[in-house]
């Protein structure tokens, strides 16, 4: 028998610029959504669980398409900083001292908390120690695709490089299929970190093994100088002539991307994940995201790890992206609401390999959240843009991830927050990042 | 007998970069900040009235440079439009039919609870009807400059321009030294709104009553070609020779200032106040904050009117303003959080015109807010730049004005926000803006 959850007085999303459509009901059976109709039509709870909506917007859940979520031990610890000397000073030497399996996991844990208060529903991680990544997530209820890291020289998840792809492989064969929210994947971190030898041998295996490839691409100038020089193409050009670019592959920042990477990217169907305010804290750029769509690559949005924005608030992330792409292109019409909604939502799912994600309708997975909109700070609401440029994470109410509500009024259900908070500043503590 | 108030368990910031201080009590004695020290040396109520902090942050409230707070009726009524359109097909025709006192007054409510909600104590708002938004601030125990507008053409408060100094100069004996909350201001719209005879006018106004100047300045490259064109110097320069540039004025948006701009800002001693968000959603361009900044120019931080940002939490503010300065400036060391926070406490009262406010000390204005620091989005907590680019104004949890208490456990006690919320929306159907 299935599970079966129903929202009524739900408000929804209507054509992009109209008003919202208030007074419907959604069903929910296991993990799907089975029906969308108005509450005149509403027959009764009968088997079903009942959540009372009260008028809150049900919206599709957010999608992270970049995050190194075990990294917010090092939120905050090391700011405004040139990215050299945050790299190698601070963040490598920190994250030297502090990786293992139980920060892993305990610092996973943390920042599934953030994103699940701030309406993420889905979060594609890269990082290391990737195993207790994916168990984090599944224990908090949030669905994730989980890259391990692959780089050349030791971490202290594989100390021996040469073991890198075995350990990976490993990784996956653990996971795949094993839960339906955890998907593993391959991250090879970046051309600078990793040999052309390397990256094919983890394409090879993203391929054998059937998962997403996710990398780090054109996030600096100095990458572009650091790819060029010796192999004598652009980042870009460089991951396509090894072999990296086709539909499974996604794209990770494309901040320094010409016009012949952006049909390079079209071409070969090879998605993007654009994370603006990781880009402006460190400098990097602004990404030509308007023209990407334009294009008609696929663009998702991710936080990057919180060591370099500082948040995991992807209503954040939106305002910023636009507002950035409008700056960049010097006018107020680029990227409108309406594209940005579509980036964190739907598009986000495409770009991280998800299918069936970030739409309400018949049939979708049931990862959807309920926004209260009666706040003085989305009075009036003329549109769904006040999502883009007025809402916040913390107007999120409730969510619901695979058809399991994870967080209702506000209390996270599904985990002990104040558990995962209390271990993460112990830890700071214990590898003497906080004083 | 003086009123008393004991704040007890408060976290305090600390040095730039330093961890935060815990455990202390301060003490408000009426307006004012009497004492500071450690719990340790804390002595009991006596006849105070106490609040118990329970390891909040007390800061100083954020100031809010630059609203026009009625404008909350328009959030989010037309978004993502070239700023002509956007302002001549939309904004003007809209607040032609809406602007009248009882929407002022509402409006502007409506805003303050926006504002007090995300931790802003003190606001320097610019519109028409100015003494409704005086009377809104007022009742709503917010501190506020309230500069009346001033235009060549005819607008709602003010059918005929030619009875514009009259209609201010009333304005402004209404309500000098009536409240203690509210100073009241001169509000000439621009340069390419006003002549240089009404410039003029507004300056000798502003200098006879002893009141702040308030104006738009080099906001948008057009602006530039519009004041150049006939008066053969940039906008800036065209304030000096007409002799509004000294102490007493606020320079609002600063956007398309080059180096003599700034030199002459500075040695005039004129202040800016930079709306980075506003700026950014029309495009207009990002403001030199950093070399401001360095030329020893007193920079303030505002949200604009809610129509073009579209939120009045300077949280978001202060995280947009700095990233903005790394990006315009290609270095991520520019404007760090401890700069950016003071423009949003100390700096940017100066800039408007307030003394002893911004600061957590003794003798300085009880104008504070008590920051809920426990949040997984918060955590760990390594120094105060969390407060740039972590925090929320949804982590506000209690705000005090002029030593009262207007918001406790994030409930505003001074007026009814749902009042003000059933007011606006119907405000928005009966003026059509909201269908």
């Amino acid at each position: 028998m299935s599970r079966k959850l129903l929202i009524t007085n739900a408000t929804l999303l209507s054509e992009s610029g109209s008003p919202l459509l208030r007074n419907q009901f959604v069903q929910i059976d296991d993990d799907l959504i089975s029906s969308i109709a108005s509450m005149n039509e509403y027959g009764g709870s009968h088997d079903a669980r009942v959540v009372d909506a009260g008028g809150k917007l049900l919206m599709p859940g957010l999608i992270n398409g970049h995050n190194h979520a075990a990294m917010t031990l090092f939120r905050g610890y090391a700011d405004d900083l040139a990215l050299q000397e945050w790299l190698h000073n601070h963040i490598f030497p920190a994250e030297a001292a502090a990786i293992n399996p139980e920060m892993v996991y305990w610092c996973a844990t943390l920042a599934a908390a953030e994103m699940i208060r701030s309406g993420t529903t889905c979060v594609a991680d890269a990082y290391f120690h990737s195993g207790e990544a994916a168990r984090a997530f599944s224990d908090a209820g949030l669905r994730a695709v989980v890259g391990h890291g692959i780089v050349d020289f030791p971490v202290p998840s594989v100390p021996d490089p040469a073991k890198n792809i075995e350990t990976v492989a490993h990784f996956i064969d653990s996971w795949q299929g094993l839960s339906p929210l955890i998907s593993p994947a391959v991250f090879p971190h970046a051309p600078y970190t990793c040999s052309p030898a390397t990256l094919k041998k983890a394409k090879e295996l993203a391929d054998a093994k059937g998962v997403r490839l996710l990398t780090h691409i054109a996030e600096t100038r100095t990458e572009q100088t650091q790819i060029i020089d010796p192999h004598g193409s652009s980042p870009i050009k460089h991951l396509h002539a090894l072999g990296l670019l086709d539909k499974n592959c996604t794209c990770i920042h494309c901040v320094w991307a010409d016009a012949e990477d952006l049909d390079l990217l079209a071409e070969r169907d090879s998605a993007v994940v654009t994370c603006p305010q990781s880009n402006a804290k460190l400098a990097s750029g602004i990404a030509p995201v308007q023209n990407m769509l334009v294009k008609g690559i696929t663009v998702g949005i991710g936080t990057d790890g919180c060591a370099s924005n500082n948040s995991l608030d992807l209503f954040r992330e939106m305002d910023m992206l636009t507002k950035l792409q409008k700056l960049a292109n010097a006018d107020p019409t680029s990227l409108c609401g309406t594209d940005v909604l579509k980036c964190a939502t739907s598009s986000g799912a495409t770009a991280i390999g998800l299918d069936g994600l970030g739409s309400i309708e018949v049939g979708a997975k049931a990862d959807v959240i309920l926004v209260d909109v009666s706040g003085a700070h989305l009075t009036p609401l003329y549109n769904q843009d006040f999502l883009v440029y007025s809402a916040a994470g913390s107007d999120v109410d409730s969510v619901i991830v695979n058809g399991r509500l994870i967080m209702h009024a506000r209390h996270i259900v599904s985990f002990d927050v104040n558990e995962a908070v209390d271990r993460v500043r112990s830890l700071a503590v214990q590898t003497g990042t906080l004083r």
